[in-house]
Protein backbone atom coordinates (compact mmCIF):
# COMPACT_ATOMS: atom_id res chain seq x y z
CA UNK A 1 0.00 0.00 0.00
CA UNK A 2 1.51 3.40 -0.99
CA UNK A 3 1.60 6.39 1.12
CA UNK A 4 0.30 9.88 0.12
CA UNK A 5 3.83 11.06 -0.85
CA UNK A 6 4.38 7.85 -2.84
CA UNK A 7 1.58 8.21 -4.79
CA UNK A 8 2.48 11.51 -5.72
CA UNK A 9 6.00 10.53 -6.73
CA UNK A 10 4.29 8.05 -8.79
CA UNK A 11 2.09 10.67 -10.20
CA UNK A 12 4.88 12.92 -11.23
CA UNK A 13 6.88 11.08 -12.90
CA UNK A 14 4.22 9.45 -15.15
CA UNK A 15 3.09 12.84 -16.43
CA UNK A 16 7.10 13.59 -17.05
CA UNK A 17 7.38 10.84 -18.98
CA UNK A 18 4.41 10.48 -20.99
CA UNK A 19 2.81 14.27 -21.86
CA UNK A 20 5.59 14.87 -24.81
CA UNK A 21 4.42 11.94 -26.98
CA UNK A 22 0.60 13.32 -27.24
CA UNK A 23 1.76 17.19 -28.29
CA UNK A 24 2.49 17.59 -31.50
CA UNK A 25 3.40 21.45 -31.50
CA UNK A 26 7.03 22.65 -29.41
CA UNK A 27 5.16 25.71 -27.61
CA UNK A 28 2.09 23.90 -27.42
CA UNK A 29 3.87 21.33 -25.61
CA UNK A 30 5.74 23.86 -23.84
CA UNK A 31 2.75 25.80 -22.30
CA UNK A 32 1.09 22.57 -21.65
CA UNK A 33 4.38 20.88 -19.97
CA UNK A 34 4.59 24.21 -18.15
CA UNK A 35 1.63 23.96 -16.36
CA UNK A 36 1.13 20.91 -15.74
CA UNK A 37 5.00 19.78 -14.38
CA UNK A 38 4.59 23.02 -12.31
CA UNK A 39 3.96 21.12 -8.91
CA UNK A 40 1.23 21.09 -7.28
CA UNK A 41 -0.38 18.33 -4.53
CA UNK A 42 -1.94 16.05 -7.09
CA UNK A 43 -4.20 15.66 -4.67
CA UNK A 44 -7.13 14.38 -7.44
CA UNK A 45 -5.00 11.36 -9.37
CA UNK A 46 -3.89 10.55 -5.46
CA UNK A 47 -7.24 10.21 -4.31
CA UNK A 48 -8.41 7.93 -7.40
CA UNK A 49 -5.13 5.70 -6.98
CA UNK A 50 -5.30 5.48 -3.27
CA UNK A 51 -8.78 4.78 -3.37
CA UNK A 52 -8.46 2.34 -5.82
CA UNK A 53 -5.21 0.29 -4.10
CA UNK A 54 -7.61 0.58 -0.99
CA UNK A 55 -10.12 -1.71 -2.89
CA UNK A 56 -7.32 -4.23 -3.67
CA UNK A 57 -6.55 -2.88 -7.63
CA UNK A 58 -3.14 -3.00 -8.32
CA UNK A 59 -1.27 0.28 -9.60
CA UNK A 60 -0.74 -0.78 -13.29
CA UNK A 61 0.92 1.46 -15.86
CA UNK A 62 -2.73 1.46 -16.98
CA UNK A 63 -4.52 2.46 -13.72
CA UNK A 64 -1.88 5.47 -13.38
CA UNK A 65 -3.23 6.53 -17.06
CA UNK A 66 -6.08 6.79 -16.26
CA UNK A 67 -5.66 8.04 -13.06
CA UNK A 68 -3.49 10.75 -14.09
CA UNK A 69 -6.68 12.05 -17.16
CA UNK A 70 -7.82 14.22 -14.29
CA UNK A 71 -4.96 16.14 -13.38
CA UNK A 72 -5.11 16.97 -17.19
CA UNK A 73 -8.32 18.23 -16.68
CA UNK A 74 -7.72 20.02 -13.32
CA UNK A 75 -4.54 21.76 -14.90
CA UNK A 76 -7.03 23.24 -17.92
CA UNK A 77 -9.20 24.27 -15.56
CA UNK A 78 -6.71 26.40 -13.71
CA UNK A 79 -5.24 27.51 -17.20
CA UNK A 80 -8.30 28.80 -18.75
CA UNK A 81 -9.25 30.52 -14.68
CA UNK A 82 -6.07 32.80 -14.77
CA UNK A 83 -6.91 34.06 -17.93
CA UNK A 84 -7.08 37.68 -18.49
CA UNK A 85 -10.90 37.60 -19.50
CA UNK A 86 -11.54 35.59 -16.29
CA UNK A 87 -9.72 35.85 -13.13
CA UNK A 88 -6.92 37.67 -14.73
CA UNK A 89 -3.91 36.02 -12.30
CA UNK A 90 -0.46 36.76 -12.57
CA UNK A 91 0.81 33.97 -10.44
CA UNK A 92 0.01 30.15 -9.59
CA UNK A 93 2.34 27.77 -7.75
CA UNK A 94 4.76 30.73 -7.29
CA UNK A 95 5.65 31.35 -11.43
CA UNK A 96 3.80 33.77 -13.27
CA UNK A 97 0.46 31.77 -14.94
CA UNK A 98 0.25 30.24 -18.16
CA UNK A 99 -0.69 33.16 -20.33
CA UNK A 100 1.83 35.63 -18.91
CA UNK A 101 4.42 33.26 -19.83
CA UNK A 102 3.29 32.25 -22.96
CA UNK A 103 0.43 34.95 -24.30
CA UNK A 104 -3.50 34.30 -23.74
CA UNK A 105 -3.71 32.60 -27.59
CA UNK A 106 -1.56 29.31 -26.50
CA UNK A 107 -2.68 29.83 -23.05
CA UNK A 108 -6.16 28.86 -24.25
CA UNK A 109 -4.74 26.39 -26.59
CA UNK A 110 -3.09 24.68 -23.70
CA UNK A 111 -6.01 24.23 -21.50
CA UNK A 112 -7.80 23.20 -24.62
CA UNK A 113 -5.12 20.58 -25.44
CA UNK A 114 -5.01 19.25 -21.73
CA UNK A 115 -9.32 19.31 -21.37
CA UNK A 116 -9.12 17.01 -25.14
CA UNK A 117 -6.31 15.08 -23.81
CA UNK A 118 -8.03 13.89 -20.52
CA UNK A 119 -10.24 11.73 -22.91
CA UNK A 120 -7.61 9.88 -24.76
CA UNK A 121 -5.39 8.91 -21.60
CA UNK A 122 -9.15 7.28 -19.95
CA UNK A 123 -9.40 5.45 -23.06
CA UNK A 124 -5.64 4.86 -24.87
CA UNK A 125 -5.17 1.65 -22.15
CA UNK A 126 -6.54 -1.58 -20.98
CA UNK A 127 -8.93 -1.16 -18.58
CA UNK A 128 -11.76 -2.87 -19.12
CA UNK A 129 -14.53 -1.26 -21.80
CA UNK A 130 -17.06 -1.21 -18.74
CA UNK A 131 -14.70 1.06 -17.00
CA UNK A 132 -13.79 3.16 -19.70
CA UNK A 133 -17.08 4.31 -20.35
CA UNK A 134 -17.94 4.83 -16.72
CA UNK A 135 -15.14 7.07 -16.48
CA UNK A 136 -15.60 9.15 -19.59
CA UNK A 137 -19.07 9.49 -18.71
CA UNK A 138 -18.19 10.56 -15.00
CA UNK A 139 -15.79 12.81 -15.48
CA UNK A 140 -17.70 14.75 -18.36
CA UNK A 141 -20.31 15.06 -16.32
CA UNK A 142 -18.41 16.56 -13.56
CA UNK A 143 -16.30 18.60 -15.60
CA UNK A 144 -18.78 20.06 -18.11
CA UNK A 145 -21.90 22.67 -18.31
CA UNK A 146 -23.89 21.10 -15.99
CA UNK A 147 -20.62 20.65 -13.69
CA UNK A 148 -17.07 22.50 -13.58
CA UNK A 149 -18.16 25.01 -16.53
CA UNK A 150 -21.77 25.84 -14.96
CA UNK A 151 -19.53 26.43 -11.80
CA UNK A 152 -17.23 29.07 -13.01
CA UNK A 153 -20.21 30.39 -15.35
CA UNK A 154 -22.12 31.13 -11.89
CA UNK A 155 -18.93 32.23 -10.16
CA UNK A 156 -18.03 34.84 -12.83
CA UNK A 157 -21.89 36.23 -13.36
CA UNK A 158 -22.20 35.70 -9.31
CA UNK A 159 -19.78 38.43 -8.96
CA UNK A 160 -22.79 40.94 -9.82
CA UNK A 161 -25.00 39.77 -7.18
CA UNK A 162 -24.93 38.21 -3.87
CA UNK A 163 -25.76 34.80 -3.58
CA UNK A 164 -27.13 33.15 -0.73
CA UNK A 165 -25.69 30.55 1.26
CA UNK A 166 -27.38 27.86 -0.59
CA UNK A 167 -26.76 29.23 -3.99
CA UNK A 168 -22.73 29.72 -2.71
CA UNK A 169 -22.81 25.96 -1.87
CA UNK A 170 -24.27 24.99 -5.28
CA UNK A 171 -21.72 27.02 -7.31
CA UNK A 172 -18.86 25.11 -4.68
CA UNK A 173 -20.05 22.34 -5.54
CA UNK A 174 -19.86 22.26 -9.00
CA UNK A 175 -17.07 24.22 -9.80
CA UNK A 176 -14.46 22.27 -7.29
CA UNK A 177 -16.52 19.47 -5.46
CA UNK A 178 -17.60 17.82 -8.69
CA UNK A 179 -13.87 17.15 -10.09
CA UNK A 180 -13.02 15.88 -6.35
CA UNK A 181 -15.76 13.77 -5.83
CA UNK A 182 -15.02 12.53 -9.66
CA UNK A 183 -11.67 11.70 -8.45
CA UNK A 184 -12.81 9.63 -5.32
CA UNK A 185 -15.37 7.82 -7.33
CA UNK A 186 -13.06 6.75 -10.25
CA UNK A 187 -10.72 4.81 -8.07
CA UNK A 188 -13.91 3.08 -6.99
CA UNK A 189 -15.01 2.42 -10.59
CA UNK A 190 -11.21 1.42 -11.59
CA UNK A 191 -11.60 -1.08 -8.48
CA UNK A 192 -15.00 -2.06 -9.98
CA UNK A 193 -16.33 -2.01 -6.17
CA UNK A 194 -19.79 -2.31 -5.39
CA UNK A 195 -22.54 0.55 -5.88
CA UNK A 196 -22.66 0.26 -1.80
CA UNK A 197 -18.98 1.42 -1.96
CA UNK A 198 -19.24 3.74 -5.12
CA UNK A 199 -21.86 5.41 -2.46
CA UNK A 200 -19.97 6.03 0.10
CA UNK A 201 -17.00 6.64 -2.03
CA UNK A 202 -18.98 9.89 -3.37
CA UNK A 203 -20.61 10.64 0.51
CA UNK A 204 -16.84 11.38 1.24
CA UNK A 205 -15.54 12.57 -2.15
CA UNK A 206 -18.41 15.48 -2.26
CA UNK A 207 -17.74 16.30 1.69
CA UNK A 208 -14.10 16.41 0.79
CA UNK A 209 -14.81 18.64 -1.79
CA UNK A 210 -16.60 21.29 0.38
CA UNK A 211 -14.32 21.36 2.46
CA UNK A 212 -11.43 21.80 -0.01
CA UNK A 213 -13.02 25.07 -1.30
CA UNK A 214 -14.12 26.35 2.24
CA UNK A 215 -10.45 26.36 3.07
CA UNK A 216 -9.38 27.80 -0.39
CA UNK A 217 -12.09 30.76 0.42
CA UNK A 218 -10.33 30.70 4.18
CA UNK A 219 -6.90 30.82 3.03
CA UNK A 220 -7.34 34.13 0.31
CA UNK A 221 -7.89 36.09 3.54
CA UNK A 222 -5.76 33.87 5.83
CA UNK A 223 -2.52 33.39 4.35
CA UNK A 224 0.37 35.04 2.61
CA UNK A 225 1.00 34.96 -1.30
CA UNK A 226 4.04 33.44 -0.72
CA UNK A 227 2.30 30.31 1.85
CA UNK A 228 0.04 29.60 -0.80
CA UNK A 229 1.48 30.14 -4.37
CA UNK A 230 -1.10 32.91 -5.67
CA UNK A 231 -2.61 36.09 -5.25
CA UNK A 232 -4.20 36.30 -2.19
CA UNK A 233 -7.04 38.59 -0.98
CA UNK A 234 -8.20 38.67 -4.64
CA UNK A 235 -11.93 36.92 -3.87
CA UNK A 236 -12.88 40.22 -1.97
CA UNK A 237 -11.27 42.73 -4.28
CA UNK A 238 -13.15 40.98 -7.31
CA UNK A 239 -16.21 40.62 -5.10
CA UNK A 240 -16.30 36.73 -5.43
CA UNK A 241 -18.79 35.41 -2.63
CA UNK A 242 -16.84 33.40 -0.77
CA UNK A 243 -17.74 31.68 2.60
CA UNK A 244 -15.68 34.01 4.89
CA UNK A 245 -17.38 36.70 3.06
CA UNK A 246 -20.46 35.73 3.74
CA UNK A 247 -20.29 33.76 7.34
CA UNK A 248 -17.53 35.63 8.74
CA UNK A 249 -14.38 34.06 9.25
CA UNK A 250 -15.57 31.99 12.61
CA UNK A 251 -18.58 31.01 10.63
CA UNK A 252 -16.67 29.57 7.54
CA UNK A 253 -14.27 27.92 9.89
CA UNK A 254 -17.00 25.99 11.74
CA UNK A 255 -18.61 25.25 8.19
CA UNK A 256 -15.01 23.80 7.39
CA UNK A 257 -15.07 21.37 10.23
CA UNK A 258 -18.73 20.24 9.49
CA UNK A 259 -18.13 19.31 6.29
CA UNK A 260 -14.71 17.61 7.78
CA UNK A 261 -16.99 15.46 9.94
CA UNK A 262 -19.33 14.47 7.01
CA UNK A 263 -15.90 13.77 5.18
CA UNK A 264 -14.72 11.34 8.51
CA UNK A 265 -18.21 9.74 8.58
CA UNK A 266 -18.06 8.43 5.01
CA UNK A 267 -14.63 7.52 5.89
CA UNK A 268 -16.15 5.49 8.88
CA UNK A 269 -18.75 3.78 6.77
CA UNK A 270 -16.36 2.82 4.07
CA UNK A 271 -13.99 1.34 6.85
CA UNK A 272 -16.71 -1.21 7.99
CA UNK A 273 -17.33 -2.72 4.98
CA UNK A 274 -13.82 -3.41 3.85
CA UNK A 275 -11.33 -5.93 5.07
CA UNK A 276 -8.98 -3.00 5.84
CA UNK A 277 -8.84 0.97 7.05
CA UNK A 278 -8.90 3.38 5.29
CA UNK A 279 -5.69 5.21 6.48
CA UNK A 280 -4.93 6.49 2.69
CA UNK A 281 -8.04 8.55 3.45
CA UNK A 282 -7.05 10.12 6.95
CA UNK A 283 -3.77 11.31 4.89
CA UNK A 284 -6.01 13.61 2.54
CA UNK A 285 -7.83 14.63 5.38
CA UNK A 286 -4.64 15.61 7.20
CA UNK A 287 -4.49 18.23 4.34
CA UNK A 288 -6.64 20.56 6.41
CA UNK A 289 -4.43 20.28 9.45
CA UNK A 290 -1.20 21.46 8.21
CA UNK B 1 -32.42 6.93 -47.56
CA UNK B 2 -32.14 10.65 -45.91
CA UNK B 3 -30.48 13.45 -48.42
CA UNK B 4 -28.06 15.88 -47.22
CA UNK B 5 -31.24 18.60 -46.67
CA UNK B 6 -33.09 16.14 -44.48
CA UNK B 7 -30.21 15.28 -42.42
CA UNK B 8 -29.58 18.85 -42.25
CA UNK B 9 -32.66 19.09 -40.57
CA UNK B 10 -32.61 15.94 -38.39
CA UNK B 11 -29.20 17.36 -37.16
CA UNK B 12 -30.90 21.31 -36.83
CA UNK B 13 -33.90 19.44 -34.56
CA UNK B 14 -31.55 17.30 -32.31
CA UNK B 15 -29.12 20.03 -31.19
CA UNK B 16 -32.21 22.42 -30.56
CA UNK B 17 -34.45 20.23 -28.53
CA UNK B 18 -31.63 18.59 -26.24
CA UNK B 19 -28.28 21.44 -25.38
CA UNK B 20 -30.67 23.00 -23.10
CA UNK B 21 -30.86 19.78 -20.98
CA UNK B 22 -27.43 19.47 -20.76
CA UNK B 23 -26.44 22.88 -19.43
CA UNK B 24 -27.17 25.01 -15.70
CA UNK B 25 -26.60 28.44 -15.68
CA UNK B 26 -28.85 30.89 -17.63
CA UNK B 27 -25.38 32.75 -19.62
CA UNK B 28 -23.58 29.74 -20.12
CA UNK B 29 -26.63 28.66 -21.77
CA UNK B 30 -27.03 31.52 -23.87
CA UNK B 31 -23.97 31.74 -25.16
CA UNK B 32 -23.45 27.79 -26.05
CA UNK B 33 -26.84 28.11 -27.76
CA UNK B 34 -25.77 30.86 -29.44
CA UNK B 35 -23.37 29.82 -31.26
CA UNK B 36 -24.84 26.15 -31.65
CA UNK B 37 -27.73 26.91 -32.86
CA UNK B 38 -26.70 29.47 -35.55
CA UNK B 39 -26.97 27.99 -38.64
CA UNK B 40 -23.95 26.35 -39.87
CA UNK B 41 -23.94 23.41 -42.97
CA UNK B 42 -23.78 20.90 -40.16
CA UNK B 43 -21.26 19.51 -42.69
CA UNK B 44 -19.72 17.19 -39.88
CA UNK B 45 -22.70 15.20 -37.99
CA UNK B 46 -24.17 15.34 -41.45
CA UNK B 47 -21.31 13.18 -43.17
CA UNK B 48 -21.05 10.74 -40.12
CA UNK B 49 -25.32 9.95 -40.30
CA UNK B 50 -24.88 10.42 -43.87
CA UNK B 51 -22.03 7.22 -44.16
CA UNK B 52 -23.79 5.44 -41.36
CA UNK B 53 -26.93 5.06 -43.00
CA UNK B 54 -25.12 4.05 -46.27
CA UNK B 55 -23.62 1.34 -44.45
CA UNK B 56 -27.22 0.06 -43.49
CA UNK B 57 -27.22 1.87 -40.26
CA UNK B 58 -30.95 3.07 -38.76
CA UNK B 59 -30.79 6.26 -37.24
CA UNK B 60 -32.04 6.01 -33.76
CA UNK B 61 -31.90 8.59 -31.55
CA UNK B 62 -28.47 7.42 -29.77
CA UNK B 63 -27.39 7.35 -33.33
CA UNK B 64 -28.26 10.89 -33.81
CA UNK B 65 -26.87 12.05 -30.22
CA UNK B 66 -23.69 10.60 -31.01
CA UNK B 67 -23.28 11.97 -34.43
CA UNK B 68 -24.51 15.54 -33.34
CA UNK B 69 -20.98 15.27 -30.70
CA UNK B 70 -18.98 16.41 -33.19
CA UNK B 71 -20.95 19.53 -33.74
CA UNK B 72 -20.46 20.63 -30.56
CA UNK B 73 -16.99 19.95 -30.42
CA UNK B 74 -16.35 21.85 -34.10
CA UNK B 75 -18.42 25.10 -32.73
CA UNK B 76 -16.19 24.74 -29.62
CA UNK B 77 -13.33 25.67 -31.85
CA UNK B 78 -15.24 28.33 -33.92
CA UNK B 79 -15.94 29.81 -30.95
CA UNK B 80 -12.06 29.71 -29.71
CA UNK B 81 -11.01 30.33 -32.32
CA UNK B 82 -12.49 33.58 -33.11
CA UNK B 83 -11.28 35.23 -29.36
CA UNK B 84 -9.36 37.85 -29.22
CA UNK B 85 -6.44 35.92 -27.94
CA UNK B 86 -6.67 33.98 -30.76
CA UNK B 87 -7.61 35.52 -34.57
CA UNK B 88 -10.10 38.09 -32.97
CA UNK B 89 -12.72 38.30 -35.24
CA UNK B 90 -16.00 40.00 -34.70
CA UNK B 91 -17.91 38.38 -37.15
CA UNK B 92 -19.15 34.57 -37.89
CA UNK B 93 -22.29 33.04 -39.58
CA UNK B 94 -23.55 36.78 -40.52
CA UNK B 95 -23.32 37.97 -36.87
CA UNK B 96 -21.31 39.04 -33.96
CA UNK B 97 -19.13 36.36 -32.39
CA UNK B 98 -19.64 34.76 -28.99
CA UNK B 99 -17.36 36.94 -27.44
CA UNK B 100 -18.59 40.07 -29.30
CA UNK B 101 -21.82 39.34 -27.65
CA UNK B 102 -20.97 37.89 -24.22
CA UNK B 103 -17.66 39.01 -23.30
CA UNK B 104 -14.49 36.68 -23.73
CA UNK B 105 -14.86 34.96 -20.45
CA UNK B 106 -18.06 33.33 -21.23
CA UNK B 107 -16.97 32.78 -24.62
CA UNK B 108 -14.37 30.98 -23.11
CA UNK B 109 -16.67 28.91 -21.09
CA UNK B 110 -18.99 28.31 -23.34
CA UNK B 111 -16.23 26.41 -25.62
CA UNK B 112 -15.13 24.60 -22.48
CA UNK B 113 -18.26 23.54 -22.03
CA UNK B 114 -19.60 22.64 -25.74
CA UNK B 115 -15.94 20.56 -26.02
CA UNK B 116 -16.75 18.77 -22.86
CA UNK B 117 -20.47 17.86 -23.53
CA UNK B 118 -19.29 16.72 -26.91
CA UNK B 119 -17.70 13.72 -24.46
CA UNK B 120 -20.99 13.20 -22.60
CA UNK B 121 -23.00 12.75 -26.29
CA UNK B 122 -20.65 10.04 -27.22
CA UNK B 123 -21.06 8.06 -24.15
CA UNK B 124 -24.61 8.83 -22.61
CA UNK B 125 -26.38 6.86 -25.16
CA UNK B 126 -27.19 3.26 -26.37
CA UNK B 127 -24.70 2.20 -28.88
CA UNK B 128 -22.38 -0.61 -28.29
CA UNK B 129 -19.64 0.30 -25.45
CA UNK B 130 -17.10 -0.82 -28.10
CA UNK B 131 -18.39 1.67 -30.44
CA UNK B 132 -18.17 4.17 -27.62
CA UNK B 133 -14.79 3.84 -26.51
CA UNK B 134 -13.92 4.08 -30.43
CA UNK B 135 -15.57 7.25 -31.01
CA UNK B 136 -14.06 9.00 -27.97
CA UNK B 137 -10.52 7.59 -28.85
CA UNK B 138 -11.18 8.67 -32.32
CA UNK B 139 -12.38 12.31 -31.18
CA UNK B 140 -10.37 13.06 -28.31
CA UNK B 141 -7.45 12.05 -31.06
CA UNK B 142 -8.84 13.80 -34.07
CA UNK B 143 -9.65 17.56 -31.61
CA UNK B 144 -6.40 16.70 -29.18
CA UNK B 145 -2.80 18.14 -28.92
CA UNK B 146 -1.56 16.16 -31.92
CA UNK B 147 -4.47 17.06 -34.24
CA UNK B 148 -6.55 20.22 -34.27
CA UNK B 149 -5.40 21.82 -30.98
CA UNK B 150 -1.63 21.17 -32.57
CA UNK B 151 -3.01 22.60 -35.94
CA UNK B 152 -4.27 26.13 -34.28
CA UNK B 153 -0.85 26.13 -32.45
CA UNK B 154 0.90 26.15 -35.73
CA UNK B 155 -0.98 28.11 -37.18
CA UNK B 156 -0.51 31.00 -34.53
CA UNK B 157 2.46 30.07 -34.38
CA UNK B 158 3.34 29.62 -37.95
CA UNK B 159 2.57 33.82 -38.64
CA UNK B 160 5.93 34.15 -37.72
CA UNK B 161 7.37 32.03 -40.21
CA UNK B 162 7.00 31.41 -43.55
CA UNK B 163 5.79 27.30 -44.07
CA UNK B 164 6.63 25.05 -46.88
CA UNK B 165 3.76 23.68 -48.54
CA UNK B 166 4.34 20.47 -46.68
CA UNK B 167 4.06 22.03 -43.81
CA UNK B 168 1.47 23.92 -44.98
CA UNK B 169 -0.36 21.13 -45.57
CA UNK B 170 0.09 19.41 -42.00
CA UNK B 171 -1.00 22.08 -40.18
CA UNK B 172 -4.42 22.03 -42.42
CA UNK B 173 -4.64 17.66 -42.23
CA UNK B 174 -4.42 18.69 -38.52
CA UNK B 175 -6.81 22.01 -37.86
CA UNK B 176 -9.40 21.15 -40.21
CA UNK B 177 -8.90 17.42 -42.04
CA UNK B 178 -8.56 15.93 -38.60
CA UNK B 179 -12.23 16.39 -37.45
CA UNK B 180 -13.82 16.31 -40.87
CA UNK B 181 -11.84 12.55 -41.53
CA UNK B 182 -13.15 11.77 -38.06
CA UNK B 183 -16.47 12.59 -38.80
CA UNK B 184 -16.93 10.32 -42.13
CA UNK B 185 -14.90 7.36 -39.63
CA UNK B 186 -17.26 7.73 -36.98
CA UNK B 187 -20.34 6.68 -40.01
CA UNK B 188 -18.04 3.88 -40.40
CA UNK B 189 -17.73 2.93 -36.40
CA UNK B 190 -21.39 3.28 -35.60
CA UNK B 191 -22.49 1.08 -38.27
CA UNK B 192 -19.70 -1.49 -37.23
CA UNK B 193 -18.11 -1.49 -40.63
CA UNK B 194 -15.19 -3.65 -42.08
CA UNK B 195 -11.42 -2.48 -41.52
CA UNK B 196 -11.75 -2.06 -45.40
CA UNK B 197 -14.57 -0.03 -45.33
CA UNK B 198 -12.94 2.22 -42.31
CA UNK B 199 -9.97 2.53 -44.32
CA UNK B 200 -12.03 3.86 -48.11
CA UNK B 201 -13.80 6.47 -45.56
CA UNK B 202 -10.89 7.40 -44.16
CA UNK B 203 -9.43 7.99 -47.80
CA UNK B 204 -11.99 9.68 -48.59
CA UNK B 205 -12.19 11.73 -45.54
CA UNK B 206 -9.12 13.29 -45.30
CA UNK B 207 -9.18 14.07 -49.02
CA UNK B 208 -12.36 15.87 -48.42
CA UNK B 209 -11.29 17.77 -45.27
CA UNK B 210 -8.14 19.41 -47.68
CA UNK B 211 -10.52 19.90 -50.23
CA UNK B 212 -12.30 21.57 -47.60
CA UNK B 213 -9.38 24.07 -46.46
CA UNK B 214 -8.16 24.72 -49.27
CA UNK B 215 -11.75 26.09 -50.39
CA UNK B 216 -11.65 27.85 -47.15
CA UNK B 217 -8.40 29.81 -47.85
CA UNK B 218 -10.11 30.39 -51.35
CA UNK B 219 -12.95 32.07 -50.32
CA UNK B 220 -10.93 34.54 -47.73
CA UNK B 221 -9.46 35.77 -51.12
CA UNK B 222 -12.31 35.65 -53.64
CA UNK B 223 -15.34 35.88 -52.13
CA UNK B 224 -17.33 38.73 -49.95
CA UNK B 225 -18.41 39.32 -46.15
CA UNK B 226 -21.72 38.51 -47.14
CA UNK B 227 -21.51 35.63 -49.02
CA UNK B 228 -19.32 33.81 -46.26
CA UNK B 229 -20.74 35.49 -42.95
CA UNK B 230 -17.93 36.39 -41.71
CA UNK B 231 -15.12 38.66 -42.60
CA UNK B 232 -12.37 38.18 -45.60
CA UNK B 233 -9.33 39.21 -46.56
CA UNK B 234 -8.21 38.68 -42.96
CA UNK B 235 -5.06 35.77 -43.49
CA UNK B 236 -3.35 37.81 -45.82
CA UNK B 237 -3.52 40.64 -43.17
CA UNK B 238 -2.91 38.22 -39.97
CA UNK B 239 0.06 37.00 -42.27
CA UNK B 240 -1.45 33.78 -42.37
CA UNK B 241 -0.08 30.87 -44.48
CA UNK B 242 -2.85 29.81 -46.46
CA UNK B 243 -2.89 27.63 -50.17
CA UNK B 244 -3.62 30.95 -52.44
CA UNK B 245 -0.18 32.74 -50.22
CA UNK B 246 1.83 30.01 -51.19
CA UNK B 247 0.72 28.66 -54.74
CA UNK B 248 -1.09 31.71 -56.01
CA UNK B 249 -4.99 31.73 -56.99
CA UNK B 250 -4.51 29.03 -59.71
CA UNK B 251 -2.13 26.95 -57.86
CA UNK B 252 -4.45 26.62 -55.07
CA UNK B 253 -7.60 25.93 -57.41
CA UNK B 254 -5.50 23.41 -59.42
CA UNK B 255 -4.61 21.93 -55.78
CA UNK B 256 -8.18 21.82 -54.65
CA UNK B 257 -9.61 20.20 -58.12
CA UNK B 258 -6.58 17.35 -57.14
CA UNK B 259 -7.73 16.93 -53.92
CA UNK B 260 -11.55 16.10 -54.64
CA UNK B 261 -10.15 13.96 -57.59
CA UNK B 262 -8.41 12.13 -54.71
CA UNK B 263 -11.73 12.09 -52.82
CA UNK B 264 -13.39 10.78 -55.56
CA UNK B 265 -11.42 7.71 -56.16
CA UNK B 266 -11.98 6.84 -52.52
CA UNK B 267 -15.73 7.54 -52.84
CA UNK B 268 -15.47 5.33 -56.24
CA UNK B 269 -13.35 2.30 -54.39
CA UNK B 270 -16.21 2.58 -51.42
CA UNK B 271 -19.16 2.32 -53.88
CA UNK B 272 -17.00 -1.23 -55.60
CA UNK B 273 -17.48 -2.74 -51.99
CA UNK B 274 -21.10 -1.54 -51.32
CA UNK B 275 -24.82 -3.04 -52.67
CA UNK B 276 -25.72 0.81 -52.86
CA UNK B 277 -24.14 3.29 -54.80
CA UNK B 278 -22.91 5.82 -52.20
CA UNK B 279 -24.78 9.01 -53.93
CA UNK B 280 -25.00 11.06 -50.43
CA UNK B 281 -21.05 11.42 -50.46
CA UNK B 282 -21.77 13.36 -54.23
CA UNK B 283 -23.86 15.07 -52.07
CA UNK B 284 -21.20 16.03 -50.27
CA UNK B 285 -18.52 16.69 -53.01
CA UNK B 286 -21.07 19.22 -54.23
CA UNK B 287 -20.50 21.44 -51.70
CA UNK B 288 -17.42 22.31 -53.80
CA UNK B 289 -19.28 23.24 -56.92
CA UNK B 290 -21.60 25.93 -56.14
Amino acid sequence: MHKLSELQTLINDYLAAHLAVDVDQPQLQAAMAYSLLAGGKRLRPALTLGVAELLGQELTPAVVKAACAVELLHTYSLIHDDLPAMDNDELRRGVPTNHKKFGAGMATLAGDGLLTLAFTWLTENELPLTTQVQLVKSLARAAGPAGMVAGQAKDIEGEKEELTLGQLQTVHAQKTGALLAYAVVAGGMIAQATPQVIGDLFAFGKAYGLAFQIQDDLLDVTATSAEVGKEVHRDAAAHKNTYPGLLGLAGAQASLAQALTTARQARDALGAQLAVQPQILDEFLAYFER
